[in-house]
Formats: structure tokens, C-alpha cells, sequence
């Protein structure tokens, strides 16, 4: 498979490395950056993108979801193959019918928002209420990065570096077999960030951070001044998780659990490894002639492997 | 939807009530023994199971996977679409192949081999490997009710009631994420043995327990001697559960986890929620007319809901 990447950011970078670990074909890396500064032939400019449209098989879309994705994927789309992790939830159904008709008007796969959320959080939301009728889901994230709200704590004045972790309610979590009711986030979940600034700023910036709206209210949120040294040794991985729980009453009073859990030391290397994995998918797509868009949620999951379907079978179930 | 159920056991019973407590449909349930010995005008002899050809959408198969499944479900295929959790992993590829075979020419769909393991056990197994390439699988089952063992122990000569738990190590799986190994089964597991017997036979059936090859050597195996009323007090419920754990390495010494648990109060209970829901998927093939053999490996998970792709899509996305 002759491969394509598309931005080279935190993801970018660990789809590039994971391809690499497997001895993957990478063709080119697509860059609105000067690619001559990289110092790495494999680099190329997003421009001439379209002088590839027949050396590569399947493009990374390891791209920004708030404008880059819905600006350039549908483009992209109508020459290439595509996978992408747009996460922005509410926007899905939309972007998903766009790709959908202009992949199968230019004979492509996008396998879109894959990912673990959206992804196989998804997936075994999915699951979980298809098996457990009467019950109640939950979602808890963490102890983990949370991009956004650290890139809000750094908008703040005076803030120097920040970075902001959701932590779930291990309390709660622990007693979620008996608990009939989905439970807002705030109420599973604490947020804790680590800034460093001035020591004037500090409770000017403690307070802003604590009250900002839609961000931080109505969580309980702890804010930790700490040294830019510290701030380094620290606080620069990207450890996330969390879990989807699906509890559910059967018959005679018994109650069932089903628990799906990421325990990750690596967010993007975990991202990028489940972009992997939909690679097999859509060459299966594109074998199969089903072009159009797809996602975790539609797609049979022997694809995933890269195997024939007699050894899925004997292998796994 | 106009359902039937061949078998009257703990997981035909559960089928029955889950199906009950959503309101559907059960048009009759087909036993070996006299139908008018029930007193209940919804069983019927499985003799004349023919009789209901044009009556019913999809019969599930609540027998054993010993001898009952193999003999009769390639019959009932010809006829039926089907619906069954056999679950002996090492025959499964022959039992697709002729499944497969016979609802092709018969224009039928036989969704065979679902349950927890067979069947969400083994997806999450080829989910794990499929994501993080590099890792090791481990599954480990309980504290549960082994039928299997039970009966083994039931076999033994004075023994008069048994029940065999399996007991996976906490303190493995706590430690699992950096644990770069598949355990073997009987390093991860316990077997713990409750006997109702008389006091001379205790310590002959004790030998004869923690010496059986292939059930309980070499695991490390208690054997508890109890009354019969603490026995039909405390060990008459089935539950059970597990974990099926992939570790892995991505990049830079990273370790990610996938892992999927259940957590069961009645074993049959949550079998037949996992059987019921592959009964939206059954539906759903019908209707494309994908006749022929299918499995929770192959299926796209968006089938189980019963939904259209876009409320999938728009709802857990």
C-alpha cells in the first residue's frame, strides 16, 4: 500500500513513526510549511498534492478538525482515499453526508472520525446499548490532556504554559454496576491544571480559569501554580483514557456491566494507531467497489485485520 | 418481528423473558418433551417445527453445543433463519462452512457462534490486535460459573451436588498493562470447587478433583465441602464475566491498553441479550438478501440497533 500524510503535527508525526515501526510504504508528506525545511526528502508541499493522485493508495488526514477538515478533506477527497479523525461530535452527520456523495460521485473511500472518541468509544456506545435495553451509558474521560481546555487556560493574560487534565470520579466509577442513571460530565468529572506565570498573576488568573463558562463552570476545578522547569520535566506527555459503561437490569433483579477501557500513554500514538487500522478497511472498501464514506460504525470488523474472512473465524471467534 | 426458540434450558428460559419484557413477538417455543407437560399453550413439539415455516422470521437455537447444535441446526437452516451461541471455539470454521453453505442455497441467514465468548470475547480480541500491532492478548474469565468443570465434578463418584468458579488474578491483571506476555490460562486463573458429598468421601474426591487432567491440572485448585443447604443457598446463581486485555507498544516506549470487561450477574441472562440484539442484525440481512452464514467478526455493528445508518451515525458518533 503506497501511503500518503497530510499535516505533520503531534498526529501527523505518530502515524508517520507507527507506519515507519511496520515498514509501511509513506510516499510523500503533504505540508503547508516550507517542505525543504524539514531537511527530509519525504516531505512535499500540500500544493502539488494532485501530481500524486496515482502513486498513492490511502491519504492520512492528520489535520486540525475546527477548520483545516472541513475545509480541505472534501477537496481531497474527490482524487484520494481518505481517513481522518474529525472529532467535532456535533458536525458529524453533516460532514459524514458531504463526503459520503462526493466519494461516491469520484469513485473514493473516506473512512471519517475515526479515532477512540469519536472511534471505539463510539463503538462500544454503540454496543453496549445494543445489547443492555433497559440501562443507562456512561463516559468517562481520563485522567487525560484535554487539548482544548489547555488551550483555553493559555489564552488567559499572563499565563506562560498551561496544560489542563480531565480526571474522572474513580468513586463513581467504582460503583457504576449498581448505579441506574447517566451522570453529567461535571458531576464525573474534576479538571486539574498545571500554569506557569508570574506570582502577581496567580490569583487573578486562578480566578478566570475557575469561572470561565462552558469551559470550567460548573466543574470542580483545581489550579496548581507551578516552575517553568517543572512545567517541562513534567507535563509535556499525553497520557488519556477513560472508559465507556454500560450498565443494564436483565431479568429477576440481576444487573450486567459491560466496560470498555483505554488506558493510554500516548494519546496521538493511540489516534494514529487506530487511523492504521482503518487502512486495511478501506482497502477492503475499494476492492469491494463500496465507495463512499464509512466509519467504526459501519464497517465489519474482520476488515480491520487485513486478513481473509476464513481466518478471522478460526483465529478470533 | 415473529420469533421462535428451539430449547427450554437456562438460556431458552432467558430468551424468553428478555423477549417477553420488550413485547415481542414469540409465536411458539419447541421442545424434545411433551409440549402439554408445560401447561403453557406457547410450547409446541419441536416435531412439528415445520408446520411454522411461513410463521416465523427467526428461530433462536437455545440447545447444546455438545451434540444438539450440530445435528440439528444444519436441519433447521434449510427452513429457518437462525439464531445460536455454539461455542465449541475448535469446531466454529467447519460449523460456518456448512452453515454457510446450506443458508446460501436456501436463501436463509443463520447468525451462529454469538454470546460473550464466543462472540463480543472474540470481537474485542480481533479489535485489540487489529489496533496495537505490537502487544500481547490476554483473556481472563470470572469469578464465574464454569458448567464444563461443574459437570466434570458432578461426574465423580459421591459426589452429590458441585459447582466450579473460575477465578482470574486480581493482582495479574492490575499489573497487565506493562506485562509484555500472554499468560497461559492456568497461570491466570484459580479454580475454586464447591462439593456437597458425604464427610468419608471428602478427601478420595478431593484427589480424584485436583488431579484431573486437562480440567484441573495444572491449575492451582480449592476444594470446599459444604452443606446442601448452604449449597442451594449461596451457589445457585450463574455469574460470571472476564476480561479480555491487549497491551502494546506504539512509539518512544509508550504503552497503550485496550481493555473490555464484563461483569455479570446471570450468565444465560446476558447470553440471550447478546443472541436477541443479533436478531436486529439477522433483519438486516434478510433484507439485503446477504443469505449465508454471519458472525459478530463480519457484522457492521450499526445492525444491532435496528436503526437507520444515520440515526447510528447522528446518536453515537
Amino acid at each position: 500500500m503506497n501511503i500518503g500524510i497530510v499535516g505533520y503535527g503531534n498526529l501527523g508525526k505518530a502515524v508517520r513513526g507507527l507506519l515507519e515501526k511496520e515498514n509501511k510504504n509513506i510516499v510523500k508528506i503533504f505540508t503547508r510549511r516550507d517542505p525543504a525545511s524539514f531537511g527530509d526528502k519525504v516531505f512535499e508541499s500540500l500544493d502539488n498534492l494532485l501530481d500524486y493522485k496515482d502513486k498513492i493508495d490511502v491519504l492520512f488526514l492528520t489535520l486540525g478538525s475546527a477548520t483545516d477538515i472541513p475545509e480541505l478533506a472534501p477537496q481531497i477527497i474527490e482524487n484520494f482515499n481518505t481517513i481522518d479523525a474529525y472529532d467535532n461530535h456535533a458536525h458529524i452527520p453533516e460532514y459524514f453526508e458531504k463526503m459520503n456523495e462526493i466519494a461516491k460521485n469520484n469513485n473514493k473511500v473516506a473512512f471519517i472520525s475515526t479515532g477512540w472518541d469519536p472511534g471505539l468509544f463510539s463503538l462500544n456506545r454503540l454496543m453496549g446499548e445494543a445489547v443492555l435495553r433497559d440501562g443507562y451509558t456512561n463516559t468517562f474521560w481520563g485522567k487525560g490532556v484535554s487539548q482544548g481546555h489547555s488551550d483555553a487556560v493559555r489564552r488567559i493574560k499572563g499565563v506562560k504554559k498551561a496544560v489542563q487534565y480531565t480526571i474522572s470520579k474513580e468513586e463513581i466509577i467504582e460503583n457504576i454496576k449498581d448505579a441506574d442513571k447517566s451522570y453529567a460530565s461535571y458531576e464525573g468529572h474534576d479538571r486539574l491544571c498545571y500554569v506557569v506565570c508570574d506570582k502577581d498573576d496567580e490569583e487573578r488568573i486562578r480566578d478566570e480559569i475557575v469561572n470561565m463558562e462552558d469551559y470550567f463552570k460548573p466543574y470542580h476545578t483545581d489550579v496548581k501554580f507551578i516552575s517553568d522547569e517543572e512545567f517541562e520535566k513534567n507535563h509535556r506527555a499525553m497520557p488519556h483514557g477513560g472508559h465507556v459503561i454500560r450498565t443494564g437490569n436483565t431479568l429477576n433483579g440481576n444487573r450486567e456491566m459491560y466496560k470498555f477501557t483505554l488506558e493510554l500513554d500516548s494519546n496521538p500514538e493511540f489516534t494514529a494507531s487506530v487511523m492504521i487500522m482503518a487502512a486495511n478497511a478501506v482497502a477492503n472498501y475499494v476492492v469491494n467497489k463500496n465507495y463512499g464514506a464509512h466509519t467504526n460504525l459501519d464497517t465489519p470488523p474482520y476488515y480491520y485485520l487485513g486478513c481473509a474472512h476464513e481466518e478471522a473465524i478460526s483465529k478470533y471467534l
